[in-house]
C-alpha cells in the first residue's frame, strides 16, 4: 500500500523532489564547491524562480539558513534593538515571541485564545515596537492572518517594520512586498522538500537597520547576520558551506511551480480546502474547529474529533495507507490536522474524506 | 570519464552515501515528524554509532546544527562570558577568532604564519581565558594539531575549556574526551556527505556553564543555545525540524565506518598520506608546503605547485576527471590541495599521483 502524507510538516514530498535529488546527485552537487560559479548558478536560478513564485521585488534579498526557526532568531537579533511585538495565537507565534525574551528585547504580545486570528483592525501595536511579527498561518490551531489584513497593518504602521512567517503557506499568502519588510518559510511544508533549509526574504531597509545596530556596539550575530548574509547573496554565495542540494531542489520545485503557475495552485488549494471544510460541515464526526471563517487556513485544516485523535489517524493509515497529522500539543487527543499543500492533489484529497467518512 | 573528488570539502561523497539517501526516500524519511518515535530511533542509531567511533563518553552530548560554523558562534555564545583564546594559524582558526570579536567578547589569540603549527610548550594561554579553541586541522594551510598536544594544552590548563574544530579531519584524530570538552565537525569532509548539517559534541561542564550565564542574564541564544539543544537531545530530539534526512545517513555512514574500524581508517590515512607526501618529496613540480613534518595534514595536503595550480588542475581533470582543490585565498595560484578523505581509497590516491606526475 502506497504511504500517502497529508501532516502538517514535515509532510508529503512535492512528486517530482525525488527525481531532483537524484539528479542532483548524478551532477555531484554533494561535492562541488560553494565557492565555485557551478554553486553560484544553483542560487542565482533558485533566487529568480522564487521572484517570479512571490513576485517578490528587487528591495529583498533572497537568504538561506538552516531552519525558519533560525529566522525568528536572525531576525529579531538583526532588527530589533529595543522592542518587538508579536500577534501572538498559537505555539508557533508564541516560541517566536519567546525567543524575543530569551534575546533580552523587550517583547510585547497581542494573545488571541488558540483557534482564533487576528484582523488589523483590533490589533494594538505599542508605540514603541521596531518590528510586528504576523503569522501568515498558525501550523498549531489552523489559523491564517489574511495577506490583506497584514498589509493593511504596516499601512497604520509605516515606520515599524513587519515581518510575516509565512512557514506552513508559502506561496499560497499573496503578500504585497511593497508591504511587507521580511517573509520566510521553510522547504519541508508546501514545497514538499525533506527538511533543512529555511528561507528569509528581507528588504533594504532591514538590511540598513542591521548595519546600524552594528555600527552602534549592537550584537547582530556572526555569519548569519543580515548584513554577512547579504553581502554573500550579491555574489549569489552563502556564508558557510550551506545546504547546497536543498537549495537546488528547491529552485526546481519552485520552477516546477511556474510552470503550474501560483494563482493556479492558489485555486486549487481554495478548491481543496473547500472540499475539506464542506466534508466537515456535514460530517457527525468532525467538526470545523476555527469558527471565524475567514480565519480558517488554507492549507492546514484542523478537525475536532467525536471519537480519539489516535484511534482515526490508525485506522485512516491502516485501511488507505494515508496519513494524517494529530492536533498540536494539549489537542493531540481531541483534533487531527489535514495538510493541504500542494503535494496533495484534488483526487488525493476526494480519497482521503472518503476513507475518512 | 568518471570524476572523482580529491576536493578539501565538500569533497567526495563516501561510497555508500547515495545509497543511504535512496533507502531514506524508500522510507518517506523527507516526510516523517521530527517528533515521533522513528525520529527518536534514527537520531539515537547516529548518535550511537559516532559514540562508537569517535570513543565518546557519556559524559558529552551529541548535538547538531546547521553547519560547523554556526558551532563557531554557539560555543562561544554559551561557553566565554567574557574572555575567549584562539590558537590562529590560518584561516578557518581567524574566523572562529572573529567571531568571537563579532560577539563582543574579548578574544586573545597566538597566531603563526600560514603552513605552521602548534605545539602545547610554546602556547601562552591568557589568565583569564575560559576557552582554549585549537583547530585539529587548517583546511586553508594543510597544518595539523596533534591530539598529544591538545591534551597537554588541558592537562595544563585544567579549569578552561578546550574546544578542537576538527572539520576537516574527523574521526581522524585520536582525542581523548577526559580532556576535550567540545569538539566539532561538519558531514561534507571526511565523512564524505552533502553538506547542510555540524555535529557538535559538548560536555556537561560547558551545559553547566551555559546554564550559569543564561540565569546570570546572559543571552546564549535560542533554540540553539546549549541548554536547548540538550535538553531536546535528552529525548533524542531537535529544537527545530532538523535536516533528517543528513542525521539518518550520517548514522549509516557512521556505521559503515565502524564495520572497517577506526583504526584501520587511521593507519588508511596515513598510509595514503605517506603516499602523497613521498610523492612531492621527489618530484620537481611539486614541494611540500608545511615543513615541519609532526605539523603536516594527514588529511588536507598542500604542495606548493611550479606551474600555475589552475593549470595543473586543469590537466589532471581533463586526463582523468580527477578534480583537486586550489590553494586556499591568495595560495589560489601557487597551491594544490588533496583531500585524503576516506571516501578515496589507496588506489584512487595512487592513480591521482600517477596523473599529478
Amino acid at each position: 500500500m502506497k504511504t500517502t502524507f497529508f501532516t502538517p510538516g514535515p509532510a508529503a514530498l512535492f512528486p517530482t523532489v525525488e527525481g531532483h535529488y537524484q539528479e542532483a546527485f548524478r551532477l555531484h552537487l554533494g561535492s562541488i564547491s560553494h565557492r565555485s560559479s557551478t554553486f553560484r548558478k544553483i542560487y542565482q536560478h533558485t533566487a529568480e524562480q522564487l521572484r517570479i513564485l512571490f513576485n517578490l521585488p528587487s528591495s529583498h534579498a533572497i537568504l538561506f539558513t538552516g531552519s525558519a526557526t533560525e529566522i525568528w532568531e536572525r531576525i529579531l537579533m538583526n532588527t530589533v534593538e529595543h522592542e518587538s511585538f508579536h500577534l501572538v495565537n498559537g505555539s508557533f507565534s508564541k516560541k517566536f515571541y519567546d525567543f524575543s525574551k530569551e534575546l533580552h528585547k523587550y517583547a510585547n504580545a497581542q494573545h488571541k485564545p488558540f483557534g482564533e486570528g487576528f484582523d488589523a483592525s483590533e490589533v494594538e501595536v505599542p508605540e514603541y515596537a521596531e518590528l510586528i511579527c504576523c503569522t501568515a498561518n498558525e501550523t498549531s490551531s489552523g489559523v491564517q492572518m489574511r495577506a490583506a489584513e497584514i498589509h493593511k497593518l504596516k499601512k497604520s504602521n509605516k515606520t515599524k517594520f513587519v515581518a510575516v512567517d509565512m512557514v506552513s503557506s508559502a506561496p499560497y499568502p499573496n503578500l504585497d512586498y511593497s508591504l511587507v519588510d521580511s517573509a520566510f518559510f521553510s522547504v519541508q511544508k508546501s514545497f514538499g522538500l525533506p527538511a533543512g533549509l529555511g528561507v528569509w526574504f528581507a528588504n533594504e531597509a532591514m538590511l540598513e537597520k542591521s548595519e546600524r545596530m552594528k555600527k552602534h556596539e549592537g550584537i547582530v550575530g556572526t555569519y548569519h547576520s543580515l548584513p554577512s548574509l547579504w553581502e554573500n547573496y550579491l555574489k549569489f554565495e552563502t556564508p558557510e558551506t550551506p545546504n547546497v542540494i536543498a537549495i537546488y531542489v528547491l529552485g526546481k520545485v519552485a520552477e516546477d511551480f511556474n510552470r503550474i503557475g501560483v494563482d493556479v495552485m492558489r485555486k486549487e488549494t481554495d478548491k481543496k480546502a473547500k472540499l475539506i471544510y464542506d466534508f466537515a460541515r456535514k460530517s457527525d464526526q468532525f467538526e470545523i474547529f476555527v469558527e471565524e471563517e475567514s480565519h480558517r487556513s488554507a492549507t492546514v485544516a484542523v478537525l475536532n474529533c467525536k471519537e480519539l485523535a489516535g484511534q482515526v489517524i490508525e485506522r485512516v493509515k491502516a485501511k488507505s495507507g494515508m496519513v494524517i497529522g494529530a492536533g498540536y500539543g494539549k489537542m493531540k487527543e481531541t483534533q487531527i490536522r489535514i495538510a493541504n499543500f500542494p503535494a496533495v492533489d484534488l483526487e488525493q484529497v476526494e480519497a482521503l474524506l472518503h476513507n475518512l467518512a
